[in-house]
Formats: C-alpha cells, sequence, structure tokens
C-alpha cells in the first residue's frame, strides 16, 4: 500500500506490515522539555493561544521532528477543545490547569449538553491539520487525536483535574442514566471531530482514555469501552484509497487489553505496567501494539536509557507490529539530549529484530 | 482451629476455610471520616500525636468498631515509622503530607543507612499493639502492618510524597546496586517490625506495596515482589499454635496477581479495577483475596451501595476465601451512614453465598 509520505514506518507497523526497524514517537513529543516550545508558547501567551493558531500549532508540532528523527508527527492541541465546543467554557487558571466555567453539575446542564458543532467551532483544529500536512510535505505521517468520551466526561462533571473522581463516580453510581447521557452526546462529537481531522488530512488518529483506569472492571466496560467502540466504528476508514489506521490508549488499561483490541482499533497503546511481551501473546494477532517504556527512563543516564530500551524491544521479539513509544507523556523536566538518546537507541537496537 | 478470638470469620476466611457471612472490614477505617477520630486527633495535637500514643492509638483503632460491626481491627499507625526509626527524621509540614528532614539523596547517605531497632525506637508501635489488644478483649482479631521495601524506599528517595518518582526512578535505573542496598537494609528491619508486632499480638499482619503499581512489569519483580516475598519468608508464621496470616496489597498490582500470590502469603489485597471473579480462577485455589469494591461507591447512595456491594460478592462467587474490603483507603469526605450502608449490605447479602 502506498501512504503517500517519505517515511511510512509508523503507518506500515500500525498494520502489522514489515518495516525496516520499529518506529517511535513520543507522547507529548511537543512540549515544555524543548526550550524552543516554550519560546514559541511565550510568543503565543499561552497554552490555548498555541492550539487555536493553526500558524503556532503547526510550528510547535515540527519542533521535535527537526530536533530528533521521529517516525510520526502529533497535532498539537488538547484533549479538552471538544468539552469546550460543546459550551463548557475552557479556560486555564494560573497554575492550576484546566478547568470549565460551566461544568455539568446538574440534571438540566446535563441534560442540556449539545454536540459540539465541529465545523464551525472546532475549525481552528483542521485548519491546524491542514497547515501542519502542508508543513511536514510528507516527511512522516501525522497523527490525529481526541480524548475519549469516558475521559472528557470525567473534565466536564469535575469542572477539571481531579484526585478521587469523586463527581463524576458519584453520578455514575448514583444515576447511571444521566451518565450515559453525557457519554452518548460526547461521543457523538468526539467521531465527527476525528473524522473532520481525517478528511483535513490527519493519517492515523489516537483515543487518548487517559482516565479510563481509575475505574473498576464492570464500570470500565459500561462507561469507557462502550463508548470507545463506537467511536472506533464510526471512523472513516481509508481515504483516497490508503487506510486511516487508529490507536486506542488507555492509561492503567493493561488488565482489559483483549477488551481494548476487540474495539476493532488498529493498536493498542500500553503505560509502562505491563510487560510487552506478555501484551503481545495475548492480542499481537489481532492488532499492533504501541509502547511502552517507564517515562521516568528518560530521567536516567543515556547508557540506562539504552539498556531499558533493549529491554522494550526484547521483550516485544521479533517481526512488525510494533510502535514504539513511552507509556506516558514525557516529562517537562527531561533533558532534550536523554529524548535523542532513547531515539537513537530505539533505531539502532530494533533493526536486528526486522 | 481455635484462633482464640470471639468473631473468627476474618482469620477463618484468610485461610479458605468455611465461614458464615463474608468478613469485612475496611481500609483506613479508623480515620477523619468519623468525627470521634478527629475530635480524638484535636486532642493528640497532631496525626503524629496519636501514632506514638499507645492510648490514644487504642482509642482510634477501636471507635470503627464501636460504630460499625466490623471484623477485624487494624492497627492504627503509619507506614513511615519505619524510616523514621531508620533515622530519617519524620515530620508533617502544615498541608503537606509527610516529609523527611534527612532524605537520602546521595550515596553516602545510602551507605550510612541503618536498620531500624525496633524495640528501641518502635517500641511505641508494640505497645499500642499490647494495648489494642487488651481493649479489644478478644471481640475480633487485630492485624498489624507495614508499608513494602519499595514503598517505604520511594518515600525515603524522595524526602516525602511524589507525583512522578523521578528521584527514586532516576537512582533505581542509573544505580541499581545503591537502590537494592536500601531495599535490603528496609526489608530487614520491616521484617523484625511485623514479627514485635505478632509477639506484641497482632493476629494477621499486611503488607501494604502502596506503590508498586507505578513500577515497570520488570522493575516491579525486581524491586518490589522480590522483597515482599523476603518478609513473607520471614515472618512469623504460628504464635502459641495459633496461624499468623499474611496479606499483601499492591495497589495497581493486578497485572502481577500470580506473582503475588506466589509470594506465600495467605491472602492478597486486591485495589478496586481487577475483577475479582477473574482474580479468583487466577489464583483462588492458593491464597484468599482481599477486596475490593470502589472506594468511591461510598460517595453514592446507600441504595448505590448495595448494588455495588451484590456486584462485587457475586463476582467472587459461592465459597470461603474472601474478606471484603475497598480497593484503597476511606476518603474523608464520606458520611458515615454510608459506610454502616456498606457494612450492613456486605453482611446481608453474603449470607447466600455461604
Amino acid at each position: 500500500m502506498n501512504f503517500n509520505v517519505k517515511n511510512d514506518t509508523f503507518l506500515r507497523a500500525l498494520l502489522r506490515q514489515p518495516t525496516e526497524y520499529t518506529p517511535l514517537w513520543m507522547m507529548r513529543q511537543a512540549g515544555r522539555y524543548l526550550p524552543e516550545y516554550r519560546a514559541t508558547r511565550a510568543k503565543a501567551g499561552s497554552f490555548m493561544g498555541l492550539c487555536t493558531s493553526p500558524s503556532y500549532a503547526t510550528e510547535v508540532t515540527l519542533q521535535p521532528l527537526d530536533r530528533f528523527p521521529l517516525d510520526a508527527a502529533i497535532l498539537f492541541s488538547d484533549i479538552l477543545t471538544v468539552p469546550d465546543a460543546m459550551g463548557l467554557g475552557l479556560y486555564f487558571a494560573e497554575g492550576e490547569g484546566p478547568k470549565f466555567q460551566r461544568p455539568l453539575r446538574d440534571e438540566a446542564a446535563i441534560l442540556a449538553l449539545r454536540e459540539a458543532d465541529v465545523d464551525k467551532d472546532l475549525r481552528y483544529v483542521t485548519d491546524a491539520v491542514s497547515e501542519i500536512r502542508k508543513a511536514l510535505d510528507g516527511r512522516v505521517p501525522l497523527i490525529g487525536f481526541s480524548g475519549s468520551p469516558f475521559t472528557l466526561s470525567c473534565y466536564m462533571v469535575e469542572g477539571g483535574g481531579s484526585d478521587d473522581y469523586a463527581k463524576v463516580k458519584t453520578l455514575m453510581y448514583n444515576d447511571p442514566k444521566l451518565m450515559h447521557h453525557i457519554l452518548e452526546v460526547t461521543t457523538r462529537s468526539v467521531i465527527n471531530y476525528l473524522n473532520a481531522q481525517i478528511e483535513a488530512g490527519a493519517q492515523a488518529v489516537m483515543v487518548f482514555d487517559s482516565w479510563g483506569g481509575v475505574l473498576s472492571h464492570a464500570a470500565f466496560h459500561e462507561f469507557s469501552l462502550a463508548y470507545t467502540r463506537r467511536i472506533i466504528d464510526g471512523l472513516i476508514k481509508e481515504k483516497d484509497g490508503v487506510r486511516i489506521p487508529s490507536i486506542v490508549f488507555t492509561k492503567g488499561g493493561g488488565l482489559w487489553i483483549e477488551g481494548i483490541a476487540d474495539t476493532g482499533c488498529d493498536a493498542v497503546g500500553l503505560d509502562w505496567t505491563m510487560d510487552i511481551g506478555i501484551a503481545r501473546q495475548k492480542v499481537g494477532d489481532r492488532v499492533a501494539l504501541q509502547g511502552n517504556i517507564d517515562p521516568a527512563v528518560l530521567f536516567a543516564s543515556p547508557d540506562a536509557i539504552r539498556t531499558e530500551v533493549g529491554r522494550v524491544l526484547s521483550s516485544y521479539g521479533f517481526g512488525s507490529g510494533h510502535v514504539f513509544n513511552l507509556g506516558h507523556g514525557i516529562s517537562q523536566h527531561v533533558n532534550p539530549e536523554h529524548a535523542a538518546a532513547l531515539v537513537e537507541a530505539v533505531h539502532e537496537l530494533s533493526r536486528k529484530y526486522h
């Protein structure tokens, strides 16, 4: 298959086709650990200033690729753009992380929730996708993404980040119907959002279920996985004759990997707690795997990084179907030279497995 | 077997002997959600004031038993008593949680680490155990406990709580030998500490590996589980002809349940993410299981609590070997009447499974 891209290693690995080495990218690769990112952010004035400007979003999306020979780019954006477009009023309180002006705190607010008008209110995202594709000029594929309905609903009910998820879990246990209503409206918004990114040029898409891992087994299946499956079902699978692979990442989801693989996605993202060789035994005949080095390894020396890269590669073993990544986003405190050591080690040490 | 206790349901369940109902206790059952606890803490002046006074520790240990018909008491103490006795200087900064005056920040400090002198520096704990046993007067068994060497080492290197475990993981990846030295000295201290609690009257012991779940598969086995196994090996197994069962709880350890069950412990504690029926299929012929309702269920209504209790009991199924518990400590924001609803539901709904 021709993917219309110079380096198609990432897309081939997602579809478990042969590659010469294991491709990699890093979650949150465009981020605060890079001085050039901090400089652009200072120009933009704020985090959302970066997200809402297609030209700034393009600039920061490309920064890590100019530094490291990464095998994929990922749209620079935030998962909370969707609830913002659903009318909740996203803002960033100084030093406090994201918050909503109008969190979902009662039945009336929940029943009044409206689907995002993607063409109108998320146009800045699809414009960024188009501009990034132009700027990439076919170097590597561009990944689009969204938060999962459950993860977005957590933020929408809590009104921001949370330690104990008390508000959303109280709603979920006391009034599962209302919780399902939020998830339903959010799911339709997410499907439209991801398909709009694909139409604008995203060559693969990823669903981040960052908070699915805080649920019990039964609640995960009912309130998170069921909606992830709906999203995968609703995605555009092919554009201009080219497959658009999908990746599902549930942080803390190792126990549920079979169910995640059964959603119909092409690849499952793993955090660093599960052995990737065991994961491959469980689902490697059905999906590719993306991951999964402990992101804290990047605090250690280049020698230690190389050792741990070797461990992950050897655990996955021979053959295609592996996209190397961190098990979670890169920390702002990482030295960029350590990220360079990781990229080099993956490219060098992986050749013998292909 | 005669356990010298009026209600031996908890001990029998840990040893997978028949019981009439499923026994339960709640992690952190003596705590801030109880107004009587807050009153005693105010008298004591501080959290450590409670821990270091055998009479206050006895008072708060018994408070939840006077309110709810729980099937076990657990020593009121803190896992950081051990590193404190190892010379690190525990203190509580206002509103910041526990900290150490002398965290392990360089090789010299690590090599100078000394084993805890349990008889001398942790005498206040064993005195509390004796006094609690007297006050319990055989009502229910008393559980002693310790943090796992890995969890304690995290605190000792980080100097307090942590979001990213950057310091301890940097040490672990850069200099595994030094990390093993800390774990070795801590393990010897923990074995002595738990055995001293048993000698003083603890009728079961539990190891809290609260932070083992932040490790990769390989690191968990090397830096956490290997030392847990050493502890189980080193425990007094029987006192005055009565078995002293042991429980190992690793938060986020569902992926590693087979290895945990193989440490030789009598029971494995589960957080709320793993289905307890699946856990039973994997290891239920070797160990009892303790857990595992989502502690956030207690924020919901008594009706919702009852539904979720029914779900956990039915997932475990028929027969002995289940100690009901929360999947993590009870939140300070829980209404005590909701805890009462949980206890009632467990006792009532579990009878049909025995």
